[in-house]
């Protein structure tokens, strides 16, 4: 199965198990995180792993969460190595043997050190960056975004120098002597949906729901 | 906001930014981790943090994850501290300021030193439990799994004495003063939906769809 290398991949993002699944190319790295702002950030603290699910999203080749300046992930990730892990769930993939069960999946793991954002002007272009990428046009509305808000708000960036993707898509891939098993196998898709919208019961009379709303999707 | 603390959390689960949003009872973690498959396990390899999506199964007190026996994730892990993280986003939480953004979501965090499971016939019975989890009856149905197969599996599992839970639901929670500002608040619903089975095109004639596979549900 080819795949594209128009990035050579560093020791630690070269996929090693079914490397024909990787990709490295920028196309298909920004293309799964801007399609799944969830992300998976794993750190070392205290001599131990953990991972916390945070929002990421991209801006050109760097890609940034936020979080509580005081608060345990966003202190412990600043300066130190982390590993970001976006992944999108797109089926399971039954074959003719339990050991060729498997996901169609899209993934994408990012290496590197980040870096705070501290000017308060660029954390606030961010910052409205961050909100119109779900709703286009929602910062404006907002009630304006306070200086003690956006000095309790840290933001850290990554480039996405160090980082590669994984994607299995597809029907199922059984041993050539299994296909003659008569077991049923295929793909149960799974994906990503958004409902209608739920307005607070606390809505001011008049206000109408951003048009931009209707346009979000996921995954 | 009032939780439950039937069993006490530890230092490293106990939750510090939004403890109300935490839960340590069993019945909260169990509905969680048996929602969502996708895992993310990160670990500590040559120094540095690492996180690898993969799929967990529970049964009674434990959860279980496999890959294969000679993959990074799967040696790196085995007996070493992790922290795996179970997460499901439900909804995008739009309030009146962008401080107050927020996500509606369910998430499990599991510390512990992951165990294997080298018994090959409990390898079989753990593994058949994860094929039928997906699709009840399933294994029965395949081309038998063989002593190289089992032997290429690792199994690795964790019980959930130190896990914690973190959930948010309903709409936005805004600053007081800020509910008399006219921006649209609420809540944007999102949820994984399983389609249409898509058999895969090499099937033989005569063979059909597990009926249980329309009662299969994730998130």
């Amino acid at each position: 199965m080819p795949h594209l290398t128009s990035d050579a991949p560093s020791p630690r993002t070269r996929v090693n198990r079914y490397r024909w699944l990787a990709h490295y190319d920028r196309d298909t790295i920004y293309a799964i995180l801007d399609a799944m702002p969830v992300a998976h950030v794993a750190y070392v603290h205290a001599g131990n792993p953990i991972v916390t699910p945070t929002l990421q999203w991209r801006e050109g080749d760097r890609i940034y969460w936020h979080g509580a300046a005081h608060g345990r992930m966003m202190q412990a990730t600043d300066g130190a190595e982390v590993c970001l892990t976006v992944s999108i769930l797109d089926g399971l993939v039954l074959a003719r043997a339990a050991y060729n069960f498997n996901i169609n999946h899209r993934s994408v793991m990012v290496f590197g050190k980040p870096e705070p954002v501290l000017d308060a002007t660029e954390k606030t272009r961010l910052l409205k960056r961050f909100v119109d990428g779900y709703v286009p046009g929602q910062w404006e509305k907002l009630r304006p975004v306070t200086e003690q808000e956006i000095a309790a708000t840290a933001i850290l960036s990554l480039p996405l120098t160090e980082a590669s993707a994984k994607l299995r898509a597809g029907p199922p891939e059984d041993n050539e002597d299994d296909y003659g098993f008569p077991a049923w196998a295929g793909v149960l898709p799974i994906r990503l949906t958004v409902g209608t919208p739920e307005p607070d019961p606390r809505n001011l009379p008049g206000v109408s729901e951003p048009a931009s709303l209707a346009a979000f999707t996921i995954g």
